[in-house]
């Protein structure tokens, strides 16, 4: 079988985008045909920054790619001026390119003319510096593709397990107040959809309770009983394989983690405190429900240490090897 | 230097407490002379579950106890009749025992016959039951002591890392209501105070965010501006080291956690995810604040596997190594 084609964003030129697809470059191909969805001359530089001996091929058609491990084909896809951009500095032109690449890898992929997106991080105030009205990759994707629902995973491939919040990147006030059954129903069916690309296996899925001790029958709180058990309900009416809650500090432990592929956490900080200690850099982020295949490296643009050739490329390979698992999952 | 004379209490008899006595008894003298409160039959039942082949010495007065590996001394402390408790069931019985054996060791301890205590678990709703008006050790302990303000630290001698919360059993909804510069500055004072006597050195106290990136600038939340960072501004006038907020998805990771001795987390499942993570069941409960010397095992009664002699002592034996530490450096 042929590996499938991946476009890999470099996100914004002035983080370590360029360099850690410089660095991963040859170990992509085990599972992937990948092509650079940016600008050649970045890339160019950062191959010189990591003393990497591939050429860069650039091409203005996805056909005329012809990505090996010596060969990076870089499809051009701003016609901002990026010769100012410098490391570490927010920048309206490679912010605003940031958005541009990942249009472009948007438009190819529901085009069919590739089986996936890898996105390198982008930069929230570079974006906002260029006039984009998202705050990031997640809400460009959902937009673009008109998804009526998604959720953004932590996958962790070796544990094998996926977290998906029901909520995210807002005030934990305003969380509280956004667990509702429908919210959690919905991440539990996006879950029970897409695990089974990555394992290859029916999901199973165990649902975080949201306050202490799951509530103790009651003692803190209701949210257990009123909001989150009839989401497991109405998922098992659905003959999704579900269970919970469980007490949050007791579902990421071996003996109840091992029994899922997948956990649904109430709020951010639920899972990825969590996914972060047991997976360290190796998580990677996957988002569910779109009509496209998206990963993402699960770390930022790193302005601190952009430039100077150490970032660690091992997130963007986990997020090749999964976008090329779910794209021939499909 | 004589070890430190303690109390273990044995909780609900009805729990593992006796026989997690029973299996750690020969290991507890390598820091302190240990005397049970509770009761010898008990004792007795869990010696002979666990085939132990100490020897049980009822007393009436602590004078009169001569702990060793081969002696286990138990002052009685109930008036009860517990000869119907069954293992694993809640009673009234050994609800209000447990009851009647903490506020024993509370009294001999603020008399200054004891050098602390180490309580193993009761049931909520034994206690409920007996019609003691106070969901467990902790509130009985604060009030019988008029602890002014008292915390309840998980910790972990092998990290070495001690965990103070902010707010503990309640709603989330009402944690986060809970969170104020007062509280938080409360549970510095509170670290700072006994983390010397647990690690020999003064401390260094990390504090962790509210809100998903610890706010991101503000983006998601005020509290980590508005209510946290105030706190330890105020804290390091009064020459504490503490620093923060860190975001909660990073304060554990090994490069900032080793920084600190110990750290300020927002509410239950925020510092317990972690460490349960982290330590597995090395932990344990220390209350400062208290007048008194107290440390707990970090589980519960365990009602499902009570009685048949697999319990596993070794958060017990945690809980005397750290109890003999703060006893020797009042």
């Amino acid at each position: 079988m042929k590996h499938p084609l991946l476009l890999i964003t470099l996100g914004d030129i002035a983080g370590i985008g360029p360099e850690i697809v410089a660095k991963a470059w040859p170990k992509l191909f085990a599972f992937a045909r990948p092509v650079v969805v940016g600008d050649a001359d970045a890339v160019r530089a950062a191959a010189r920054l990591v003393h990497a001996t591939f050429k860069v091929q650039p091409v203005a058609d996805l056909a005329e790619a012809t990505p090996d491990e010596d060969t990076v084909p870089v499809l051009a896809a701003t016609d901002r001026d990026l010769s100012e951009v410098v490391p570490g500095a927010v920048s309206a032109a490679s912010g605003g390119a940031a958005y541009d690449f990942l249009v472009a890898a948007i438009d190819l992929t529901l085009a069919g003319k590739a089986a996936g997106i890898v996105t390198c991080p982008l930069h929230k105030e570079g974006l906002h510096a260029a006039g984009v009205p998202y705050p990031g990759h997640t809400e460009i994707l959902a937009a673009r593709t008109r998804a009526p629902a998604h959720a953004m995973l932590l996958y962790d491939a070796e544990l094998p397990l996926a977290v998906a919040h029901v909520t995210l990147h807002m005030p934990m006030k305003t969380a509280m107040a956004q667990v509702t059954t429908t919210a959690v129903l919905e991440k539990i069916r996006l879950l029970n959809d897409i695990l089974p690309r990555l394992t290859g296996c029916p999901a199973r899925i165990g649902v975080a309770a949201l306050n202490p001790h799951g509530s103790d029958g009651g003692l803190f709180g209701d949210e257990e009983e009123a909001v989150i058990a009839p989401a497991v309900a109405a998922a098992n009416a659905e003959h999704i394989f579900a269970s919970g809650p469980y007490p949050a500090d007791a579902i990421f432990l071996p003996h109840i983690r091992t029994q899922f592929d997948g956990i649904v956490a109430m709020y951010h900080d639920q899972g990825h405190i969590a996914m972060k200690l047991l997976g360290g850099r190796r998580a990677v982020n996957v988002t569910a429900g779109l009509p496209i295949v998206r990963t993402s490296v699960a770390h930022g643009t790193a302005y601190d240490i952009a430039g100077q050739g150490f970032a660690d490329e091992s997130s963007l390979i986990s997020a090749v090897t999964a976008a090329a698992k779910l794209a021939a999952g499909r």
